[in-house]
């Protein structure tokens, strides 16, 4: 049965509190059980994490090497400014998915940079919570297409 | 019954035959024909165009503002350049779902800007045909949410 | 009796539909109607042209070489990438006077530099449709002072 | 009977005798002979300064704010330089139009900014004389269009 | 008994009338008076003098080396493009606080920049009028630092 | 009582160590009893915490949400480089104050821009430990102004 | 017997009108049968088409993949904005050579930089008409080192 | 007998008492009785004129068009900022020299630009009062070929 | 006898399992072994730390400055991003050396920029394991030179 | 009978052993006597010079202004440096070709910039050996649209 | 008697013959003899040199520390391209002044920036072959304020 | 026995007379008498070259490919402008090693970017003459590996 981490960055612990109209209402909590659900229809085991330190992300994503067959990966802020986990991305031997809440080309200039898109098999951004169900989604098409 | 639009810019006539490397080797008759059984399985109905022509593009999206119920754009080459394909997503009361088979990101640099991300709903890119099929169901879960 | 191609491009069909904020609730037709009475009252003969093809812009400042004393351009976002429409308008002995409904150096930085100000006779913008009107005095006044 | 302050700033008061090839012969007396009796025809008071000094224009665009019912500012070379100008139009509740007696993007690349235009309600560039009449007649057109 | 020159630069004049929303309702002679008792309590004289002319500006800085003992400057729009007055506060051996109502950097870009920042003792930006009761005790505290 | 956290980044609990040519001799621990000393006069409560990891200073935010009334933050060098600091501070509803010893813009370029200050209240700079004690007077005259 | 298609972009149909100080007296429809001479002298046949359509420029070079062995694309003004063009020439099997007229680094900044050539094989810019009986010897060479 | 304007701009009046490891520790007083001196035994007249008001400048430079033959003007720190100042240049036909008491470009990058350098006959920096002496010279060898 | 921290940032402790080709296949752990024989050869003392966490870091740094004699930096990508680890060694009165297994400069561009190496004494970079024991005999050296 | 100078400038000299993936395995050598024998069947005299020294390049193509009628210049990498390389085009009345074996616009960025294109009368790229044979055959042509 | 290398460099022997419109029909023996003839009524002694090789620049700089008092270097296009020469000026304890012959701040853009400014005693420039007189005058000056 | 090039660039024969604060006062002659003493130590033969011209350097790169085993090269002001250098780097199957006397990225802007970087096997910087010596060792080294 395959597992997947679905790391999440700064401040989205802060989801429903936190800047409403950008980010919505649902909550953190709420989204992982709406991924464990539908992991849960597909076969998909679902660990979580969140963190607010770079370095316990990047301690995650090298630990998901042993322990998970693909990343879905929300690095909040730090997408904009982190080569270390652009590193962390390419040193593991996984599929890693970088998810956004909000169209981030929409917004400031400053989140239009992606530091880690080099290094991830692709991008969902814009869908609310949504874009967690169709990442996943999108995990489960590339393991077929891989065994294929 | 709900309809889409799946617009695909230059070039893409040239799929299974155009750098399969980066492309891939499935053309854009077959990616035409999941995306039409996936509409079928979901009761959506598909409109399909492609145009080398960044007019035709426009005159594509203007019209389906009478058509559709939403847009998937891979408008290819002219996401990198096209103020005109922004602003006529932006003309539009529809959810246009911007798409791209590879990770725009991982590319060229003059690949890494999109003129019409500031206009659409959000983004899927990297998973090769299967970018179509997410954004097929982005769609769906987006109409769900704002009839909810 | 003088005759002034009125020449609209990319997304100006949509005129009173498109972001009515930024644009108004007038239609192209009615800025056409309006610019013909306007000519009709000093002598001078309106041919109009709207199209969302960069190409077809091109043509028709072409053909108004042969046709037309005087071109009112429109460009639409193709002010902002298109070194053809430029290089057009360098091409035919005519003067060609830019204009824009919207004060467009007060909106998005994309829309502050033109590719075809320096090939122009002069600007007009932010006036809504108005700037028609005033742009075919200006055309008035130039064929005046080069009479003279 | 509205009345409209016709301020000029550096060097206009040296046309005529400035680089002839680029700002015509026309004096800047003759200029605002032509704005007087073009209000006169069309029942307008014109009040004129012209000054070098940017506070100078600074105070005359404030002081309009009790006189005037709208202003004309060519502001010469501060255009491109002068933050405190665009802070002054858009302290006063006026229109204001932002005129060129040259085409400014036709020439040196540092007179191709206006720091001046995202505060003014439009801008006429590049008909010598005329456009000052242009933007006479503009803010006639924007007065009944507010009226309307 | 020590001297304090309150010096305010262009459209401070208009604090009250001008974008409000920006600048809130208080006046700047409000300001000044609010100045004048908060020094009267620490036993410090205020002079004031608000300019829109940078010359003026200068000459004040300049005069105030033979009669204060510290300058509180608001340079308002001058603040992003004056390298005049950086040098002007660099001539005098007085402490010159720089003093802004507004938070400049959430604004426009082009107040980002200070010119005159590297000549000055400290900024205090973004708490409204009181950021001048706040600079005024910053110089008391740096006046007994050196005393001390 | 209202209650202030005063947040330190890195670095900054090297102070009277570190560079005391930039930084002066006074300790971390010499301003936060100042900053204490100076709270009692005012009836405010200080709660104090330096450290040197992004993540820890974003959680300590998330966290004053629920204990404190205000934060006084230096971020050290994370001001010029952390992004996840800004949407931290955006995502608590506080006022935070940024405080600076120095005055960073009259330093090397890369501390002239701060990623936090568009969602900070407003910035102090460059009187030293004084900084933090016109910080906490700034906090008192937000919330007077407040609740006026 | 090799096949060669001439392709001209927008504008070239001007040619003998058009800025005759820049581009010359000769017309496209004299190169073109330059070309042809040439050709037949060499035993290649030769298919022209100019159109001022980016996109009927890309059908054009989808089109030889299948009828012609190579293509001489003067892609004027298209050269300089149009990524679309550079990957029409990526997707066919075909040595493509970018021809210009003029040299076109001596010219305005905005015509120094060429889309398309990274994907071409070579440039020939600078000669007049000459430079398109260059590049047809240089496609018999390069046909020639092909087959050795 | 010829005549020169010496024209001095902001903060220049402060000199001997301003940053005299930057600029000396002569005044400009004795600076413009050397000039009188070195004129005295050239047979040129000297009238010199200090301002920190950029508009005072423009108004002795136009002034000068009909009392002067030249004009020797180190226009301090409007040097880097004031496209007015190079403007009024241009509209005297008189020559005019840059003078700098300081090696500009050995400065803050801020001082390597010169907005009046393309409009002056030359530039003579970085011998402090000996500039002013050199220039004269300069103008007097200008005025010889002219002649010649 | 002195004592060395050998520090290691982000992703290193992945070494010999991220991406070979670049970083080569062997592990940390080898590479502080190789270290200590070195160390133990020249009678230094090696302490090692290695962590992912940028403050982790910081907090060695400080620690060193009690307990070794100088370090040897390798940060990884924080190298590019990170100025809290520029100030962290300015912090400390310790030769700091900058070490990289790979040429940095002939990789990514991102790479090119080290915001650490003004803080450094010096640097050593693409000499694979080497580059540890190089900067071993730097700082031998460097002591040798300084007790000289 | 006209003399053409084939100037190769640094590195040249290593072709054959110097990356023969991207400059493939014939040497200068080679190169120059396919042009003397190219030159000998159209009566065309060939010297030819390579040299690692910009200043002989230099005094090289000054010599050949008394005794050349043509130069073919493969500057190597100073065609992306030397503005003195530039310059000495300048000062010579002969016409010149920049001619590079390989497309410099498809390989590292820093190639992409000629210095001396503004000066030359065209460019030949891309063709290998072949494109010197190319520039020959151009020079004759200009020599007879020249001479027509 | 002090002795003064003037030191020419590239394209400077090409005086007279080379863009006469840019530089004048003076040649640079012409120069070099009144220089000399300046020299001896003043008493200094003039060695000259011309080289188009930076290398014999830079000896002839290091060669003058022992044979000269003072350099006039017109380094021509070297000037905006060779950091060699700034460092080859630096390392010697003359004074060394940079002339040019043209405006070069009125030319193209990259003739604004010079490498070497930040080493040299001062600049002259704009007054053809009077600015090397000029240069010698300003040595003089120099060596008497120096002695003084 | 192998052999080692011992390669200088500009300037370098000034080592002990140049800014001995930024260099030291060891001269060349002692930094190569110690490499010879080193490398007699470790059974290495040494050659060394100093020239102020970089074609004499891009020379001597060629002949070492004949002569040598390796190269240390410190280009001096060449590494920052140079391609050409690079390019000769590249044209030698040699491993090429970076040396520095200094830390060149804690002093100006223009000393930052290196050239050559890309084409060398590492960098050796900051150490002063110790520099070469380490650099030596890594020749060492890297032989050791490849021959391992």
């Amino acid at each position: 049965m395959p597992r997947v981490l679905i790391l999440n960055g700064p401040n989205l612990n802060r989801l429903g509190q936190r800047e409403p109209d950008v980010y919505g209402r649902v909550t953190l909590a709420e989204i992982e059980r709406m991924c464990r659900a539908h992991g849960a229809t597909h076969g998909i085991e679902i660990d979580t994490l969140q963190s607010n330190h770079e370095g316990a992300l990047i301690d995650a994503i090298h630990g998901a090497a042993e322990t998970a067959d693909g990343i879905l990966l929300n690095a909040g802020a730090y997408t904009h400014t982190s080569v270390a986990l652009h590193d962390a991305i390419a040193s593991v031997p996984l599929p890693v998915i970088e998810v956004h809440l909000s169209n981030v080309h929409a917004r400031e200039a400053f989140r239009h940079h992606s530091c880690i898109a080099p290094a991830v098999l692709g991008q969902i951004a814009g869908f609310g919570a949504a874009s967690y169900l169709l990442a996943l989604d999108a995990l489960r098409l590339h393991w077929e297409s891989q065994s294929a």
